[in-house]
């Protein structure tokens, strides 16, 4: 059994090793830059994690979960074009720092290289992989679009909310614990549970990202603070924010989405949060999501030592301050 | 043995029974839309008749075939962002007709719809197929990589030219070729031989695509005329009458190239290449590249008549005026 820690240092030794210097380099140079530009590798050491929950041998697991990784970032090139989001991992987003032609046509690559891992692994589970693989890569593109439709529509419900990022986040982080338990040949049953217990873990982790581009560290989270609101997303604190607020606090919301100063508009919607005590509200929810994972944890059909990672890791994702 | 005609109704009958009705309407509509728009139908078409070639069964290329045109629409959505092409097939563009967005994240859709299909094929020859796919799909970025490169690049060779088609043209028709005679269990060497007589007609192909850009009917050929003189793009009539021109000619079309005006830019392009008879010497390289595709033809070691489709194929795709 290996730790999180030893699994992580053989993710990036792989990453390390793809071959990324073939020309032309304007369109690998900034796939390099992605990879290497290291982020949480939350995917592919789950895909790990719960291949050696179920096996000794977690060899098969390791090209999917770089193919996880790689298609992850893929999202995270076009979703920064469409977002108009400049700052990635604290450093320029590659449609800023060359410019959106690039970061499409270098995204469309990195899904190319996605799949290109993912076939390379094991026949004996090849076309169970991408069943899933090819079910969630959909899921992820249908959550940004109700993600970037919330940006305008009005009254988008909590359970709107939940729905885009269950398929947005929570689907790719139950996908790559599915995956892993999958190359381990686990059952049905456990890979389903492994699933169920991904999409709670996945929810926690987004209202955790939610609350942390308001009240996060600003150099320890990577991103500049706020740009959800200065960006109209309308996040869970947002939406419970506005189920819960009064007339007068409603209007203070709608006013201060409208305006165009970034901090001044930040601070607008920041005052209302707190008259409302938006954080504990979703820091409790982010608790409930955690319990519900962990049902589904404890019902996989193994030793409860060989999951100790795994209960770890959830417990960080969810209460992770970065 | 069934005709082109016969096996393009198969395709579009299958085309319109994809189910593209899940919401979010806002990425499945542009998908409609562009699968619907019709298009030649090449590629998926080549597959069936390679594959018929081989076998009398077409059936477990149908998915394949569906792949392979998905995927070539996926990358027309994202083209026309790079390329700022404004009209495909006579109607405004995805980027155009909705916004940037949309025709990045729906051509994203694409993508997996395209991998989705070619996963739900015969699992005897999945593997297979899918290294094809993913070499090509990622043959056809660094296509468009290079294109992209030599719109602001001087000193494009005919080599460069002729490599940058190949990848983003002229490996995809030979991969349908490839993917048709795997479905059919051909032996290697028949798929070697089918994919080399495809990167030929490819490389005809898109120099007769090059040539109509210039000298078509733009109500038949279904974009406006000009367009690559219009967006710098160094096609094979530029680079083959810069090569020819004298010190008179290329400064008549470095200057037209730094023109603005849409009309005086074509025209004084179009004076230079009247000249040197560009139109003549393309057509003999367009023939070239057409006889060489019949070599590879010849060498597939079945009945000559069980060509004969794609004899009538390639010869209709080297000499069309559309």
């Amino acid at each position: 059994m290996q730790s999180s820690e030893e699994l992580l240092e053989i993710i990036e030794k792989h990453i390390e090793q793809l071959e990324l210097n073939n020309p032309p380099a304007e369109l690998y140079n900034p796939i390099s830059y992605t990879l290497n530009t290291k982020g949480k590798r939350i995917r592919p050491l789950l895909t790990l994690l719960a291949c050696q929950m179920f096996s000794d041998n977690i060899k098969p697991a390791i090209l999917p979960a770089l193919g996880l990784e790689v298609f992850h970032n893929f999202t995270l090139l076009h979703d920064d074009i469409m977002d108009q989001a400049p700052i990635r991992r604290g450093v320029p987003s590659v449609y800023k720092k060359w410019d959106t032609n690039t970061a499409i046509l270098s995204g469309d690559t990195m899904f190319v290289l996605a799949y290109d891992y993912v076939t390379n692994s094991d026949p004996s589970f090849l076309v169970n992989v991408l069943r899933v693989f090819n079910q969630t890569a959909r899921e992820v593109c249908e959550g940004q679009q109700y993600d970037m439709n919330y940006e305008t529509q009005e009254n988008v419900s909590l359970d709107n909310y939940i729905e885009m990022i269950r398929l947005k986040t929570a689907v790719l982080i139950a996908a790559a614990l599915k995956i892993g338990a999958i190359t381990a040949h686990a059952s049905e049953e456990d890979a389903q549970n492994i699933y169920d217990f991904g999409i709670n873990i996945g929810l926690a982790f987004q209202l955790r990202d939610d609350l942390l581009d308001v009240y996060g560290n600003q150099e320890v989270f990577g991103k500049p603070i706020g740009n959800d609101i200065v960006t109209n997303k309308k996040t869970y604190l947002y939406i419970m924010a506005y189920n819960l607020a009064n007339k007068t606090q409603q209007k203070a919301l709608d006013t201060a989405y409208k305006l165009n100063d970034r901090n001044v508009k930040i601070n607008g919607v920041m005052e209302v949060f707190n008259q409302l005590d938006i954080r504990k509200t979703t820091e409790e929810m982010i608790e409930n999501y955690y319990q519900k994972s962990l049902t589904f944890l404890n019902a996989v059909s193994v030793p409860k030592k060989q999951k100790a990672e795994l209960y770890a890791f959830a417990k960080g994702l969810s209460l992770r301050n970065v």
